[in-house]
């Protein structure tokens, strides 16, 4: 090898598919590195990677009631790390002792049953790969007029994917022994809101997690250690953290949190109670809003989920919507887990507008933002998964490129809500 | 409901399948919370899981050439989370500012290429869930005698599963174009040892990854941070990490981690060289040992998974190896992935012997140790996969259960080497 060769700068052209991407300047042999950091008992990430970080509103009143999105722009595949799994609080974070935890199973049983941790563990148990997803995901995205300066992580960020370890709900629901009036489980959290959700006992017997791991490990503080539902398809507030205590029962709770939250308008005003399951989303989030691209090749590269199982499909346009290619799916495709599409584009430098849209297995399809609003009241505050538009401007900045509804201005939301974020004072 | 009745000592029994776990004492209705901790940008761990660590022998001579081992005993499932996957390093781990990384690919090449990140990661990727496994993993579970106090992270826990995201090297050896004579691609990372390993042409161009995301996000320092190889199935040693350098050749580097480590000894004394692809492996993580169990149910949970592909079945046996059955495996069960397969089982505190057996989707079946020692030499250093046994003692201890060999101890190791371990002085 001519060592020198490499010395001066390289602007080789690579041509992948149709495209282009220009090399850069190098010197292949630099001095001998030094003896690197010695092995640590816990990793850390590299601190040049300390920007990647939740996204929590400045705005809020309160940061113990509101979200904190997972950087989505800046993240690949489809597990997210867990200190950057998304996270939604109602009364902050409690702490709590493993030693001191229990679980209460009571109400319409016949053997009221109490689980310390221990005991919980040593059930059978199953491990899954799912999406958590919290309903007020894509608050920031259907703001109109579309905001500009909205990024992936701020439209679709209050998703996140991992694997959960947990005892099937189902088992521990037979070892209480169901009365047959049993209809409804009512789960409490520990946390200082007292959150409850009502859970239909079908889906209590279907595929409910009693999870105690995350990616592997014990679950993180704000993703409900140490015990939490994993309520796989449905929206995150029903996957109560912290989990406590189930009541079964014959009737739901009518809790806050399905009827003054987590309830859906519809344009003539009434309202719709319980609805859990996530609709099909997907978002591109590479490039999308904030970035910067230069001409040549890019991957294209989003994610998409849907409650209702595995996603079918993702079509992607790059004209603003008049034609749609159909993505590459990366393998493994999992029911109710987030996926990646990925799709190869050269991009010339003209202005243009790039979407997704995804389809499930069952057949539903993403909506537009006109269709989601001609479903749902313009104040709907919950369960918007609109298209999402990037504009590519001439010079390679990416920006909100979704369209104006008519009709004006949404109200703006004044509490920090589900969405987490308050964009008017 | 009556209140009352909750705050006396439950002991309902339960009945999971044939087996019963004692319930505990509780009050379930203890003061509300105080409000918790706020939303924070990137999660920690809970302090009460502060000894959940990756496990250093504490007789190392040197902490920057060594192993850190994944605490398997521990954690469920099949992603390991990004700071407790098992680490090994031959010079420590370097600090890469990834705006002055690049990637050079030379040699038996129509157009040497040189890659920044940003370029890389504009190319088209694959994310893919994979094991690494170290090739030393197995050396403590191998000595003779049996060390009681072997636990399942220090018997076989330089593995880790997780999501890999990157481009294929075929892309980029594409890109270059191939001269008609490349055999060979030399991988070297920036490390001060200048880790250098030889990938065959056809497994370069088959399915091996530049990653840079590891289960999501960028890789930690002590995984490669920012670009390594990911090569599935194959020795974790060939999976350069730091990677700066891909010479395409027409033959091997022979370069120090292809002689004198990672190589294998054959009962003649022989040495077999190029051994990549990692056997079929399994091990049972609970019960394991220095844990402790009390009579009545329990899961049974372990790990199981083959260089080769999927993990077809694995076999547990609770009665020393005299009958086996066949466990439940976990979905999905993925190509050269960590697959985790669970059998109830009810302990009525006799002592006995517990142990595994992996068979995957060629054929191969995990051997026992006598098996593994007709096959290989006594002072074998590498891919040890013998069956690890777990002995219950009758006060719920459980030990090292492998039996002792014929022909007495096997010679101690004298370095560190990638079993990271020195019992010996």
């Amino acid at each position: 090898m001519d060592r020198r060769s490499f010395l001066k700068t390289l602007a080789a052209a690579l041509a992948v598919g149709n495209a282009r991407v220009v090399a850069v300047e190098f010197d292949p042999f630099p001095p001998a590195p030094r003896l690197g950091k010695p092995l640590s008992p816990v990793g850390e990430r590299s601190r040049f990677e300390a920007h990647v970080q939740r996204y929590i509103s400045p705005n809020l009143p309160s940061r113990h009631t509101g979200a904190a999105f997972a950087p989505i722009s800046e993240l690949d595949g489809i597990i997210h790390p867990n200190g950057l799994h998304f996270e939604r609080d109602h009364a902050g974070v409690p702490e709590i002792d493993p030693k001191k935890w229990r679980l209460v199973i009571h109400g319409l049983v016949e053997r009221p049953l109490i689980f310390d941790l221990e005991t919980l563990m040593r059930m059978p148990t199953e491990s899954r790969i799912y999406f958590i997803e919290c309903a007020g995901n894509g608050q920031n995205g259907y703001r109109e007029p579309p905001e500009p300066t909205l990024t992936a992580t701020r439209s679709r960020g209050l998703v996140s994917g991992a694997e959960w370890t947990g005892v099937p709900l189902r088992i521990l629901l037979e070892e209480a022994g169901l009365k047959p009036e049993a209809r409804w489980v009512l789960a409490e959290g520990a946390d200082a809101s007292a959150w409850v959700r009502s859970i239909p006992i079908d889906k209590a017997l279907a595929d409910v997690l009693v999870a105690f791991r995350q990616n592997g490990e014990a679950l993180r503080p704000e993703n409900g250690y140490p015990v939490r539902l994993v309520v796989p398809g449905w929206e995150g507030s029903i996957q109560v953290k912290w989990l406590r205590r189930l009541l079964v029962a014959d009737q739901p709770a009518m809790s806050r949190g399905e009827t003054s939250e987590y309830t859906d308008v519809r344009p003539d005003g009434t309202v719709d109670a319980f609805t859990w399951v996530m609709e099909p989303q997907s978002i591109i989030t590479r490039p999308s809003g904030g970035q910067r691209i230069a001409p040549g090749f890019h991957e294209i590269r989003g994610l998409a989920w849907s409650g209702f199982g595995k996603i079918r499909a993702v079509e992607v346009s790059t004209d603003g919507g008049k034609t749609w290619q159909e993505a590459r799916l990366s393998e493994p495709v999992l029911d109710r887990a987030l996926t990646r599409f990925t799709l190869p584009w050269r991009w010339e430098g003209q202005e243009t507008v790039i979407l997704s849209r995804a389809v499930d297995e069952a057949g539903n399809v993403q909506p537009t933002r006109e269709e989601f609003f001609r479903r749902w009241a313009r104040n709907n505050r919950y369960h918007y998964n609109g298209i999402q538009a990037w504009r590519i401007r001439a010079d390679g900045r990416v920006e909100n490129g979704d369209p104006p509804l008519a009709g004006g201005p949404v109200p703006p939301l004044r509490a920090g809500g589900c969405g987490g974020e308050v964009l008017d004072g």
